[in-house]
């Protein structure tokens, strides 16, 4: 697995406990009981306000996928990159917007997006309030996202 | 993969158009356009009132997992079974309980469970109202349930 990080992939996987079943609590704040929210509260040049919090998988678990919360705080945006695993979002608080390749698509509560091998993707924030928060899973084995060049991002085309 | 029924998996995957990125949009009434839901009215010996809906998954794309949206009517159950393979289950909408080797745990909003191989599982719908909606990803390759005999759910144990 790759540690680059990506619109649903930052470095360093949960340490939750492996191997027995249980129920993770959901708190308010979006946030799960015992479950390390990773805070990226600095801007970087790819990606801003970007947090993680990992649910099932990469911890000792079997699954061949990870289950991942994230959340972009207001006026935050994913890192805009390519790569040829697959994402599977569902939007779990507030609204954004993801682009995928050409398109831009509003997106709020219980909208599923699927991003499909190298389609160039990100997901924004415009609200100026409130978080964007959404489930993404991935397959556990996947390889690294590449971040699209200042020409590929003005093309909207993932690197050929 | 098994088309048994189960907690989880019914039979029949959905029809999406695969291959191309997409937002699915989600409705009122927690169903998404253009995605088919497969509705069990009848009860049956091992489940009742259960509905899936597969958002991504099982229609072409690569993806070494299914992403499925299950609905359980009030007073419905899910199938009383054991697998090796795990579950991995965010609650969207309503309440209920899930039974987890011998303990039960009341589930609500957000409340995610991952259910370890091999431990017997149950999810039920208490509410004389409202549906309990949930997420549940698995192995896209994954083995057959097996449902609990009397004595296995007596004991609350997979059988050996």
């Amino acid at each position: 697995m790759d540690e680059t990080r990506s619109s649903c992939e930052l470095s360093g996987e949960g340490t939750l406990t492996a191997g027995s079943s249980r129920v993770l609590r959901f708190q308010p704040g979006f946030r799960w009981e015992g479950v390390p929210a990773t805070e990226y509260k600095q801007a970087a040049d790819h990606w801003r306000g970007v947090t993680r919090v990992s649910l099932v998988g990469g911890g000792g678990e079997a699954t061949r996928f990870h289950l991942r919360y994230f959340e972009i705080a207001p006026g935050g945006f994913s890192s805009y990159e390519c790569h040829r695993h697959e994402h599977a979002v569902v939007v779990l608080r507030g609204a954004g917007q993801v682009r995928l390749g050409a398109t831009d698509h509003a997106i709020g509560f219980g909208d599923t997006v699927y991003v499909a091998p190298n389609e160039s993707h990100q997901f924004r924030n415009l609200s100026e309030s409130e978080p964007l928060g959404f489930l993404c899973v991935v397959d556990a084995e996947r390889d690294a996202p590449v971040p699209l060049s200042e020409k590929d991002q003005s093309e909207r085309l993932c690197p050929h």
